[in-house]
């Protein structure tokens, strides 16, 4: 058996890499949340000096990646990889940030999910002795995914309470050989789960089972319980996911009582901000990760985290042909030293 | 500096995997170029039995997979990773074809420059211990493409010369350790490349640069010369972008009289099939890799080839925002036995 793996969907790195910088931007909305002083820069204006929701996106990225390689006392000419992706068609954030950041480039789709799995290649990446320097980064923005997946904003559609609001916002990490905490030790990869679910209104329910199933095989695969962790955290699958994935692992046996959350839960105050039922996107748990709980691993407020970024890959097309809702998890467990 | 790294763009693997099987599934008209008999599925009909375009793509997709890990003598649950994508916006065809498939599963986006990319991911997970066996596929999808990207084809648009045909079309190969040629023995990872064209039906004079690009990038780090290759085939710069390419390298002092070609320039007869500037897609390089080039190598026909697909990053989106067309090229190195 390949010496890293240690189970059907996880690997162990030999040499876990460090996350020696992040950093995170985040539009006006998420500034105004309770995670707000996590973050690096609020934007004062979601277009961010761009004539379209779509350039701020991209600009969002290339310039959280900039500050992270600034963090990390590197130059962009030392990263080997930048490893991206973001929800919109062909990628238009992560690929145009590649042009002007001039770092070979791998673009990913893993939907919401897209964080983890930048960090589980990036850490490969590093961990094999294939590059010095490896930028894990993913971007969204309401604005652009609200007119790509639903209603062009000026229709003023009303939204259902199971809908989540996309974060505007973006992180990158920078990674390295080990050099102290934090460190990416183990990595379960998610397989597409499908419960049937065909309301794009309710993606938490969608992708609670493809959260759970990922977690699960983390704990069969590394024998961690998890009462191992200090926090379980989950991308995106807002309140109403969150309350069925907490569900579905307590059925198995699973306790997460006490260090169970959504970054998508913690990231507004939904009520007064409106968001019904979370935040969601690519960028929501890259700038939760990126601003937040990568400063509690840092502070070792944390000492082990698991970060379940959750993906719907669902598709306008998908949904006209009458196609339920695919979804996926990856997850990566930070440990805050060795 | 990383042990496998070579150059500042370029790694060597040290236990350079082999891919012990690799297959090819096409549409009618790529059944009727010269290629033909290479392939190992010639489908009737482009929807293949489904009730679109896109689901028939994903079913070619899951079809080619099953069949590469048919003959490569392991079982789809002997697959560590399914490291896949496509044209469709979310990757409606390889997302759909990981749900089927139910293998781990990293979603790539490359444009048509994918295949390459997911040998790269593929090669590195292999060689760095992380897997037993991982499946790098990719497809495309004419019909589908055509309505997402340009018009309906009802409408019936007469195309310019310069336009080139997607192809239908699944490629899939299966990476395990070494174990026979042929095997991957280096990566060149491309950098977005942009020389301001904004013709979406030229797209290979867009791609040429980011090839050559990559090329000298390669040849730079690894002290190869081209005359090291029996072949080095682009994806998919056609008969338009495979001229400017070919002019630029013979500018740079690098001879590619004799050994240079394009996926997109064999698989059709061009003049017959009015295909005008010839093929394109992630299926492209897909098929013409897993279904002619490997079997040349199998052969010791070809005995060192430098696959270099190719990408045009653009979405309808940018180009509706004025955007020009950045692009990528990923090279690997395959040789018939070590």
């Amino acid at each position: 058996m390949a010496n890293n793996k240690i189970g059907i969907q996880t690997i162990k790195l030999t040499n876990p890499p460090s996350i020696i910088a992040a950093n995170a931007i985040v539009g006006p909305k998420e500034g105004k949340g309770p995670l707000a002083k996590n973050f690096d820069i609020v934007l004062e204006d979601d277009l961010y000096g761009e004539a379209s929701w779509e350039k701020a996106e991209s600009k969002m990225a290339i310039e959280t990646v900039k500050s992270a390689v600034l963090k990390a006392k590197v130059y962009l000419e030392d990263i080997d990889y930048f490893v991206a992706g973001d929800l919109l068609n062909q990628l238009m954030a992560s690929s145009f940030a590649a042009r002007e950041l001039q770092i070979p480039y791998f673009g990913l789709f893993g939907a919401c999910s897209t964080m983890t799995e930048a960090l589980s290649l990036a850490a490969m990446m590093v961990d094999g002795g294939y590059a010095d320097y490896v930028v894990a980064a993913t971007s969204s923005h309401f604005s652009a995914a609200e007119r790509q997946f639903r209603f062009p904003l000026e229709l003023g559609n009303q939204r259902p309470l199971t809908a989540q609001w996309t974060v505007t916002g973006a992180g990158a990490a920078v990674l390295t050989k080990n050099s102290g905490g934090p460190n990416i030790t183990h990595i379960t990869t998610g397989k597409v789960i499908d419960y049937g679910i065909t309301d794009a209104y309710n993606m938490g329910a969608a992708m609670a089972p493809a959260a759970v199933d990922t977690i699960k095989a983390h704990l069969r695969d590394t024998g961690f319980t998890s009462e191992s962790y200090d926090l379980i955290i989950t991308g995106d699958l807002g309140i109403i996911g969150m309350d069925i994935a907490k569900e579905m692992l307590v059925k198995e046996g699973i306790n997460v009582k006490n260090n169970f959350s959504d970054c998508g839960v913690e990231i507004f105050n939904h009520f007064e901000q409106d968001t019904h039922a979370g935040g969601s996107g690519c960028g929501c748990s890259a700038v939760v990760f990126c601003g937040y709980l990568y400063r509690l691993l840092k502070e070792k407020k944390i000492r082990k985290l698991l970060l379940v970024s959750t993906g719907a890959l669902l598709s306008p097309t998908s949904l006209h042909q009458g196609e339920s809702i695919p979804s996926i998890a990856h997850a990566v467990t930070i440990e805050s030293n060795l």
